[in-house]
């Protein structure tokens, strides 16, 4: 129902995800980023952003700087809190979704129960589970952090990869292979994905 | 540094806040209604959701339906877990903000603490604290969703305003009072406000 109110138009409920949409020209979606420490999941991501931004579309990353200081901070690194770790996540990229963003979300992410809870909750299409790929060695080599040197040398127990397990996506929307593919590439393989499934559009 | 390569604009880090902000054309922003059952929070964030979006504005409204059953399911009512509930979605408006949208939140928020631990978390001037005032006798007899009758049998234990306190905002940064004034009229309040200090416009 409408109601005309002086230059007011009034409506029962809220503004709908469509019209948040068709106002933004795109279609919300969460862009779930998986894969080893040193695979390029922030890297891929951070350049995908821009390449979006810069055609009009509204983006926003969500990584542990802006998750695990404020959100998260109340949860420590044990299997539960882990497991809740996630669960928030996607419940947040959810609402992001649904506000009409393009949200990427660039977290290691090793347990298929987890990434799959988090497909559940959303609605079909609105979960796009990328596996950024590269081999154990080429991460370790990378090692941007100098995280695992300092798993290797046992500073840091449980560290993916190394001392706990990941659990490759079994059928992940898009696999992005940075060990064989620039980051250019990469970037150009995630748009022309967005774009012939229509996400770019509204 | 900027990196141009072939038709891509490398970048070091994220796309800004002020480039989310620019490409909306508004500032983001909390706007936390605060009040009691019935005094008209929902009413008048849905309407004037639908006012902002008219204007092109991107907004979105956090409220029990899609946070209660999502994010927050986790959670129940004993006192810690109000102020957690309240934590989470302060946290939550926070990186709406950061992404550059007008998030409305519609909840009691009865505690001063846990309004004011909100305010704390966010930048000068992204936390728009809205009393939503209506004399508790009207909200009673409004009782759009039959609250108050079932809190007067006994039915609702630690219900605000009958049998738990309400903590009225200190220094709101604005007071819509609807008890003197009509959904239409307090949504121009708002508005006004808004574009008086710069939020939809950037």
């Amino acid at each position: 129902m409408t109601i005309k109110s002086k230059n007011i138009t009034w409506h029962d409920g809220q503004v709908t995800r469509d019209e948040r949409e068709h106002l933004l020209g795109q279609r919300g979606a969460t862009i779930w980023f998986t894969g080893l420490s040193g695979s390029g999941k922030s890297t891929v991501a951070v350049a995908a952003e821009h390449a979006l931004h810069e055609r009009g579309r509204l983006t926003y990353v969500l990584d542990g700087d802006n998750v695990r200081m404020g959100l998260n901070k109340n949860l420590g690194f044990s299997p539960e809190d882990r497991t809740e770790n996630i669960r928030r996540i996607g419940e947040v990229a959810k609402l992001f979704t649904d506000a009409g963003a393009i949200v990427f979300t660039s977290f290691i992410s090793p347990y298929r129960a987890d990434r799959d809870q988090v497909r559940e909750i959303m609605a079909d299409g609105d979960f796009i589970e990328v596996h950024v790929h590269a081999d154990l060695a080429i991460c370790e080599e990378r090692d941007p952090k100098g995280l695992y040197k300092k798993a290797r040398a046992g500073e840091i127990p449980e560290f993916t990869g190394i001392s706990a397990p990941y659990e490759e996506p079994e059928k992940p929307e898009l696999v992005l292979d940075t060990g064989k593919y620039s980051v250019e590439e990469s970037v150009a393989q995630l748009t022309a994905f967005l774009e012939k499934k229509g996400y770019l559009t509204a």
